[in-house]
């Protein structure tokens, strides 16, 4: 193999934002010359494929501002500090589906964006669901829905879901349990 | 459907990079509080399922600065300035690859992170390669090889290919080619 690697000379905070930290950094190439890497530091993140006792999954609609469009997404959330993921994905379900999930399965893991971004999202299988609270929090505008877990399947399919966490972690989830 | 929308108030150029763009702004929420929004501008991209004549398709090995690792991807790149996806998919498969695809086949298209990019990318099987030169950019550093494509797909179930387009790219052309 080739050598691929790249090192770091010095790394610069460009922007500590209220979701967003980027940074510049000054890096050697395999071939000694330099250049500029400039990408955003991500705590990480867990996706969350929520059977209900039915078989259905819950899904989301939520207006994304950067695209500034409605998508349909899986429950998903960033990783708290010194939060452990099975934590992160009970907290993310509570708050945003107000189910509280009883058993929580690893599925796999993805990185959503390698160009400019550290991030990677650990896929779970959540079941055994307990609903503790109806409403979601007033400042969330989160519309929830439940399908049976084949249309969410054929949604990937026909381009109505085009998150990837969310394609990913029912194809995933799909092709492991195989349903 | 509740209404989910955000409308911009204002909007502030943070940083203007040689790859990233990132911006900030004030947005009126559903409910008429205002908060922030920082996300990253993105041109959009292609990805890419590229068959060799025996069946096989291409893959990559690249060091990824941001994760630190060397992931194994699809050919794939950025959309310059003023030009079409089939141009994006032809020249990138020609610097990375050294193969000009004859055929480009639409598969779809996937957000890779919606919460903080506006980055769209766009899914093509591309086929009829014809080899045009044989060596990559020097200071690419890219290494080339091909795998059956169903070794791909295992790749993918695996864990070893963790990308998520390139994950989204193999899975989409295995359900819509039948392979």
């Amino acid at each position: 193999m080739k050598n691929l690697k790249e090192k770091k000379i010095k790394s610069e905070n460009i922007f500590n934002g209220v979701l967003l930290n980027v940074k510049k950094d000054m890096v050697e190439l395999p071939n000694g010359k330099e250049t500029v890497r400039e990408y955003i530091v991500h705590p990480g993140a867990v996706v969350l494929v929520a059977f209900l006792p039915n078989g259905n999954i819950i899904l989301e609609r939520q207006f994304r501002y950067p695209a500034g469009e409605i998508f349909i997404e899986l429950p998903a959330g960033k990783i708290d500090v010194g939060e452990n993921l099975e934590d992160t994905a009970k907290r993310e379900m509570a708050e945003e589906t107000g189910y509280h999930p009883n058993n929580l399965e690893y599925m796999g893991k993805l990185y959503p964006g390698i160009g400019y971004s550290d991030e990677v999202i650990y896929i779970y299988k959540a079941y055994d669901l307990e609903k503790r609270n109806i409403s979601c929090d007033d400042d969330e505008f989160i519309e929830i829905f439940d399908v049976p877990f084949q249309t969410a399947y054929q949604m990937v399919m026909d381009g109505e879901i085009v998150d990837a966490k969310s394609m990913i972690g029912i194809i995933i989830v799909k092709e492991k349990l195989d349903l």
